[in-house]
């Protein structure tokens, strides 16, 4: 595709600057860490990189914080990413552009950067907020692109508000129709920040993530991106149902916009500031549909389905994902806590049975009763 | 599934009331004739059939216009529909319940009804109002089933309009999801009726329609809803060359939601009356993603992109669908006469590189290029 060709021209079109004279960091200049180097934190290191090179505002170093291990060949990680430019574990074949640094110590990833790209799974998160207390620049700005925050009885723990208030700084999210291996072989995309107050820092994240073929578009809406992320597999399941009951496509996209509409319900019952057109965004609309077409909580709930609910959720995730697990079956069972706890059962069909159906208090065919 | 038993039982275990006795009509009780017995009208008339014999305020008798055709049994369509209960030609297979009754007089047909539903394919439509004036009574109430109006360089000519100005009624809009043999089977589904100042006709369609497998919500947008019925084609159209592109879920999803945006957007500029909610409803997102996940736009779109455009959709849709016409592609010329008229192109990328590589100014891979 044309704009994918634009991108790789400027790469090697633009001078590289040696890594080390950017670390004397004159104020205006934007310094770059990404903590976390799994599939999804490569590839928006790809796209970081691109930017950080062709745009002044950045230095050329981007910073890559990885979770230090030892390949079968002995060699470390670290060492084979800064080799090669290329993630091999987590992103084999695609390079991250050679001004990607790779660094396993945490506190020296971050050190010199005042903006700070977390995208870890989500149970690291706290851990590495606490190790970077006091670690951190006074001017950071954070963002999150982590997907499966927690629900609890009294609502959603967001990740975004974890960062903020273990580190005392603002984060943004960036959320999104976003298969990381689709968007690094460099096919059309794109996603949605979320940010509280400030737009310019949006528009700073906005332009590090913008390239030709991942269109990235800001919103005033944290809570209402970030919830998009995580209840939009719940919707999955449901789809994943319709699937395994061969009911079509009509049935199929009957229960999606149920599923949306009980999205946007939910998170404006929980955050009134959230927004009716932030459903419309690519974290909305679009990554639901995504997620409905493809998606793992997608596929093994068609399994779980066809199997009417006679092998569990745990078995079937066993054997079909190598022991992880799915996220929507989790955040399924935590939503419903919140809507039974708060009474709103019978306002959430679709999120309610979805739970009842998951636990085999009903059959996979009671998705459709309303 | 539970929800279509339900409707067998209350099929079988009402009684069955005389067809003749109904033409007495008493004015609190309202009677129904579908104009139109395609595949779509006849799926309609078991819908509305069911809730006529289920309610006190319809009469159970429906009527259903035919158009007459001699089956190659030489048998009369009207004679065999009457005799067995079932649109051999257009349904076949399915009961459309004792209480239709199919006329291939037109005049007659409609003589005693109060709530018309107009369900032909639309180039007929103005002939059939014609042919109705002076000939139907005068508190009639209709609505339109129909898709697929014409947009005209001076906006779009809305079906329900040309039917409230020949006959100087009431017409509402009934769109949605609707793929009308997954709907005959029963297979849970939903619909959205557009009513213009009367919420009281508009609940009373709703109640002629809405079974437990098809739930029907009423919004006070007639050109809302069925704009949305006809733009869909032109979004599915971009949805078939990204699939025949094959650029994944991810790209898929980003074109429908910028698709989607550009059908609102087209709306409310249109008419600005149009509302935002709207385009939650079934018409709006469920019709969209039902139409780009299935549908013969799609279809055909994905066969064009294939072939680099080196075969046009005429000769494409020649081969692939028997001498039928694609909707999607005529829809998107016209738009693009007043899109280009207006001085709109910019705003609608979509919809216009859609025509664009539709006529081979562009190639398929164009509809990621913004």
């Amino acid at each position: 595709m044309a704009p994918s060709l634009e991108v790789q021209e400027e790469e090697t079109a633009l001078p590289f600057s040696n890594p080390t004279h950017t670390n004397e960091a004159p104020p205006h200049k934007s310094k770059v860490t990404v903590v976390g180097s799994g599939n999804w934190g490569s590839v928006a290191s790809k796209l970081i990189a691109s930017n950080a090179l062709r745009l002044a505002s950045f230095y050329d170093e981007v910073r890559m914080w990885v979770y230090e291990e030892t390949l079968p060949s002995g060699e470390k990680l670290t060492d084979v990413i800064n080799r090669t430019n290329e993630n091999v574990k987590y992103l084999p074949g695609i390079k991250l552009g050679k001004n990607v640094i790779a660094d396993p110590d945490l506190e020296s990833a971050v050190k010199d950067s005042n903006m700070l790209v977390f995208v870890t799974p989500h149970q690291f998160v706290e851990g590495i907020c606490k190790r970077l207390v006091g670690k951190i620049r006074g001017d950071v700005e954070a963002i999150s692109l982590i997907k499966g925050m927690e629900v609890k009885m009294e609502g959603p723990c967001m990740i975004s508000t974890l960062i903020s208030q273990h580190l005392g700084i603002n984060c943004c999210v960036l959320m999104g129709a976003n298969i990381a291996n689709e968007i690094a072989v460099e096919k059309f995309s794109e996603a949605t920040v979320g940010y509280r107050g400030n737009r310019e820092i949006a528009e700073k994240w906005v332009q590090l993530f913008t390239t030709p073929y991942f269109m990235v578009t800001a919103v005033q809406d944290v809570e209402g991106v970030e919830l998009c992320g995580t209840l939009k597999n719940v919707v999955a399941i449901a789809a994943g149902f319709v699937d395994g009951l061969e009911m079509g496509n009509n049935t199929k996209a009957a229960i999606m916009r149920i599923g949306l509409k009980e999205m946007k319900a939910f998170s404006k019952m929980l955050f009134p500031s959230v927004k009716e057109s932030t459903f419309f965004e690519s974290c909305g609309v679009a990554d639901l549909i995504t997620t409905c077409l493809g998606g793992r909580n997608r596929k093994v709930a068609e399994a779980f389905a066809r199997n009417e609910g006679k092998r569990s959720f745990d078995e079937l995730e066993a054997e079909m994902l190598q022991g992880q697990k799915l996220q929507g079956v989790s955040t399924a069972r935590e939503l419903y806590e919140v809507l039974s706890h708060r009474g709103w059962l019978e306002l959430f069909p679709v999120f309610a049975t979805v739970h009842e159906i998951a636990i085999g208090r009903l059959p996979p065919s009671a998705i459709v009763r309303f």
